[in-house]
């Protein structure tokens, strides 16, 4: 499959495009497509705007509301709940993301906790824009079980992401993104096509034994990164994100491959921190800097892959790409200029 | 070495006399012991009251000066910085415990971030105590380097603990409470000290080369849980929990097993969160006992070791422990009585 190189504003206005013509308010549809966008930015192409079809999929059968109207209500001063109605994922997200940061001007530290939502793209974006202005975040979600209980042997835990990025006025925001399984389940559909084994540690087969035959992988299922704690992380991210937030939690949030014409009721958590209130921008900016240099100064093991900080290598690609353009497939970008009209 | 079985408030006053006796005040000494008893309780006990003749041999050498004033300052109503003024970590813990809560009764969330500490003891006693107030928490502080960042060849993150908690009106809270390495530098101390390997994956010798020597690890560095994922959530917990508060950070931690004389400056960071503002006890209730009942049916990989939550091992020692007292290591009861004045 061949790639398409497309600026920045061009990916924006087309997914926008897309979204408002599958049913969001135009802007709805911008704040939605704003996080896919810089998800293909980063390089994150699998929660970019490929997302953009198969949200309206969705919507096509009933699955996604685009016309959701997104209930916040502030039940404290540093405390939101968001209704996400069913609505598009990311403009939940952005909503409760928004929310938050209003919590955290009125009260130093700003809190969201939304249900009736759906896939709602990496965190990354989410902590970008949060750093941005100014606040550390800690964002989480939860998803569709993959991931069984650590010494179990049923999927009842979903692959549950989660993030924490913090600002820098000097440069690049830290952030770390990470979804808590070893390996992507994606990345397993990969050998599963080509045929090919998948490296140990990954997955296991439906009855609960490690495999390296992905297609058996597939039936299984995914391992959480460094066992046991992976798994506590992933528990403790569910009921965070899913149960606190009113939404649904491990085996009762719907899988939207298998029922993709079911609300997911998805869960998200955001907390954001007004940095400013800790101090100065210089002795942000001082300190920060201090510590990447601590880091990047470590002798490497290998010295063609120098010591790097979480989220670096994607703000790299967010840089080269805003001025450069941005990598699609091919194959999305003819999907969602089809489905703004302008295919 | 044996075993001595004590009663919690027998312990609790014994501890709060060894600190009193040490410098702190009664108040403040109490406050202390009450972490590292509930650490005892919870079977935790290289982190329970066998610390309190390390904490005072580092008082005696002027690296913690028990009779600091811990000093709390509201930035906004829902955060608050903590000078520790290098007093005892338990007590600078439980201050800035006090004080997220204070902000989240105020504003349904707060934080507060806390510098000029010490180690604070384990993380489960303080969510433990914030979920019996009604506040899910998360907490966290950096350590003494012991990691290398991932890719490196040299100690210069944390192994730094990071912990989640959530009440549960119905029954035991849900803890998790984690250090961020594969194993901890304790187990391979007792692996060297017998002369035995260790298992792979734990650790590299001092040139960052995989190690199954366990003396030649405790000259390397211990390895991340789950690798990059595991090292990006240490860096985070330090730009929390060191950078943000204005605590040292990184390489800039005093190690206090090398220096005992001289400050650490550590740095903690505690989010508690009013779960009463997101619904009624009755509410949570149903849905915390809904939850467990999904992890606990889960198909075991081994029925005999039933699938179990983060941190239910611990309340179920800490009940045990309660009703038949509490074990400690004989060695450490002699030395906290005799620095009690009743040995």
């Amino acid at each position: 499959m061949s790639d398409a190189i497309v600026p920045e504003d061009r990916l924006l206005s087309l997914a926008t495009a897309a979204l408002t013509a599958g049913g969001m308010t135009p802007p709805d549809a911008a704040n939605a497509a704003r996080v896919l966008v810089l998800a293909d930015l980063f390089g994150l192409r699998t929660h970019g705007i490929s997302r953009v079809p198969q949200y309206l999929d969705r919507v096509r059968l009933g699955g996604i509301d685009a016309a959701a109207k997104v209930e916040v209500t502030r039940v404290a001063p540093g405390l939101a709940t968001v209704d996400g109605a069913n609505g598009i994922g990311p403009l939940v997200g952005m909503r409760a993301l928004e929310a938050a940061m209003e919590g955290a001007r009125a009260a130093g530290i700003g809190a969201a906790f939304a249900r009736g939502s759906n896939h709602f793209g990496p965190i990354a974006p989410y902590a970008l824009i949060a750093a941005e202005a100014g606040f550390a975040s800690i964002v989480a979600s939860n998803a569709t079980t993959t991931i069984a209980p650590w010494g179990g042997k049923d999927t009842r835990v979903g692959n549950n992401p989660f993030g924490i990025g913090v600002p820098n006025p000097g440069g690049d925001p830290v952030i770390l993104d990470m979804a808590l399984s070893v390996a992507a389940r994606a990345k397993i559909r990969q050998f599963a096509a080509r045929g090919e084994p998948m490296p140990e540690g990954w997955a296991t087969d439906a009855e609960g034994r490690p495999t390296t035959d992905a297609a058996a992988a597939l039936k299984g299922f995914l391992l959480p990164v460094g066992g046991h704690k992976g798994y506590g992380l992933a528990i403790m991210v569910d009921l965070l994100a899913g149960l606190l937030s009113g939404a649904a939690y491990l085996t009762r949030v719907r899988a939207w491959d298998k029922d993709p014409g079911v609300a997911q009721d998805l869960g998200h958590v955001f907390i954001a921190i007004d940095t400013s209130r800790l101090g100065s921008a210089d002795w942000l900016r001082e300190r920060m800097a201090d510590f990447a240099a601590i880091i990047h100064d470590t002798p490497a093991a290998d010295p063609a892959s120098p010591v790097i900080l979480p989220g670096e290598r994607e703000m790299a690609a967010m840089h080269r790409q805003r001025r450069d353009g941005v990598r699609v497939a091919e194959d999305d970008l003819r999907k969602v200029e089809a489905l703004a009209g302008q295919g």
